[in-house]
């Protein structure tokens, strides 16, 4: 199974983002999981998945409804972007692998730039060089500064498809792991106190590797706020364990946490299995996935 | 989805094990899960799952081959039992309620005692009398007692079937919540501490209500042994956080812990919400279960 979760630089026509959502549900395999929007970005997530093959041919179902549906000469939204379909990750769940994923992307991009006529640039575990695994530096300058810099700019010539960008601008393909946005709150008021605790979990300022993390309030809250972008490296336990003993530093308490959208069901298993000390149990002792392994 | 699992009065000849599990298999919808024999107590326990028909179905047929190939006139093991298909217990699986396997139960016991000829008693949720709802009152004087005893005292009618016994004896079939088998393992080599836990928290003796536990010297550890009857309403992070704090009491630490068999997804999925303070977690918000329910 994998997963895929596309940007689209429209967030506030309906039923351009229905009928792009609609290009992914009439493929025969693809499901489609989720639909967000967000007019003050001009921008919208859809989340699919299913059996690579279906989940390639309805991203690129996808890209192309969104090419005919978008103008990026008349966007504009506060989040950069370069394209209509502005970034098209492709993300393995149960059973696959990153490089199944990054094979998907270079084949979706291959596709795209060759059918469509839309410049693509591969980033993430998808990149081909180092300066494009990550979103700002193919960004730069986003959709009208890029137009500008594609032709002649040979650091610029994209991976796939023609060095012009048309209406629907360029597309960014890759790879990655899936990604679990979970928020913190604390039991105080104190932004500060978030803030430090932020600063001391997140990968970039000497934290754990696989955390970015912001400190906020929230509703009157102190809220650490974090991206957890590879659950099997960095297990959301290790994170929470770590907020709480830092949270206690300041004679603050974890209050409780959430979700902001999906997570895969492996990262909530394995911290059960770290709580409850399972540390020999089997995946096929759990009831449903053995039944689901040999109906 | 129901489970159903069934304990035979055979744990030495393979074949007969075999046949029985073959019964299962032949049934449309129903899934084996587990077979495992005991010598000793020449007894097995077959764990198959499946829509309520199937599972129904198949639970018939396997009391059928079973008093095909069991005589009970020959048997002889350490635990206790009454029938070639000694008990016979049905479990709601997520989406099944303990109403329905009721339902199944006396379906199942009726379709036993009016074609197989094999006297019946319902147990547990099942049961027709606060007396029958515990198994060993049904049990008492095993085979060869109930035998005696099932024509002649009024107390001990069937609930389906003639108030005789043949080869087969008799069967007692009923409904219960998932039973969850969990070891905790101490860093002592004390089993004293193990048995005080162990008073500690089985709800017998005034601790939790939904469990069951025994302190045992297990290859030079102390173990608490416990199953946990009803862990939605006696959930397994309580119960291991019980075990802790009370062993902390004597200088002792949980050092791992292991399940016997299976365990519902669900009872993991109860600890990673309580530990990680996911306290507004939609079921929904788990990747694979919105890829179920919406492909």
């Amino acid at each position: 199974m994998i997963e895929c979760i596309p940007n689209f630089s429209e967030g506030r026509r309906e039923d351009v983002i229905a009928a792009i959502g609609a290009a992914v549900a009439e493929v025969p395999g693809a499901t489609l999981l989720d639909t967000s929007a967000d007019a003050d970005h001009n921008r919208s997530v859809i989340t699919f998945a299913g059996p690579a093959e279906a989940v390639a041919e309805a991203a690129f179902q996808a890209v192309r409804r969104a090419a005919e549906l978008i103008d990026m000469t008349q966007h504009s939204g506060q989040h950069p972007r370069v394209g209509a379909t502005d970034v098209l990750p492709f993300v393995p769940l149960r059973g696959a692998t990153l490089e199944q994923c990054v094979a998907i992307a270079r084949a979706v991009g291959q596709r795209i730039g060759d059918e469509l006529g839309i410049p693509v640039y591969l980033y993430e575990a998808a990149a081909t060089r180092p300066e494009r695994a990550a979103l700002p530096n193919l960004r730069r300058g986003e959709y009208e500064g890029l137009r500008e810099a594609i032709g002649s700019d040979p650091a610029r010539a994209p991976d796939f498809g023609p060095a012009r960008m048309g209406t629907a601008g360029a597309t960014i393909v890759g790879a990655r792991q899936p990604l679990i946005a979970y928020n913190i709150y604390l039991n105080t008021a104190d932004v500060e106190v978030a803030k430090r605790i932020a600063k001391a979990v997140r990968g970039s300022s000497g934290g754990l590797r696989g955390v970015r993390a912001l400190g906020m309030l929230v509703e009157g809250r102190a809220q650490v706020s974090m991206n957890l972008i590879d659950f099997r490296t960095t297990p959301i336990h290790r994170v929470v364990e770590m907020v709480a003993r830092e949270a206690a530093a300041y004679g603050a308490l974890v209050a409780e946490s959430e979700l902001v959208g999906l997570i895969p069901e492996d990262a909530l298993l394995d911290a059960a299995r770290f709580y409850l000390r399972l540390h020999g149990m089997a995946d096929d002792q759990i009831l449903e996935r053995r039944l689901r392994d040999r109906s």
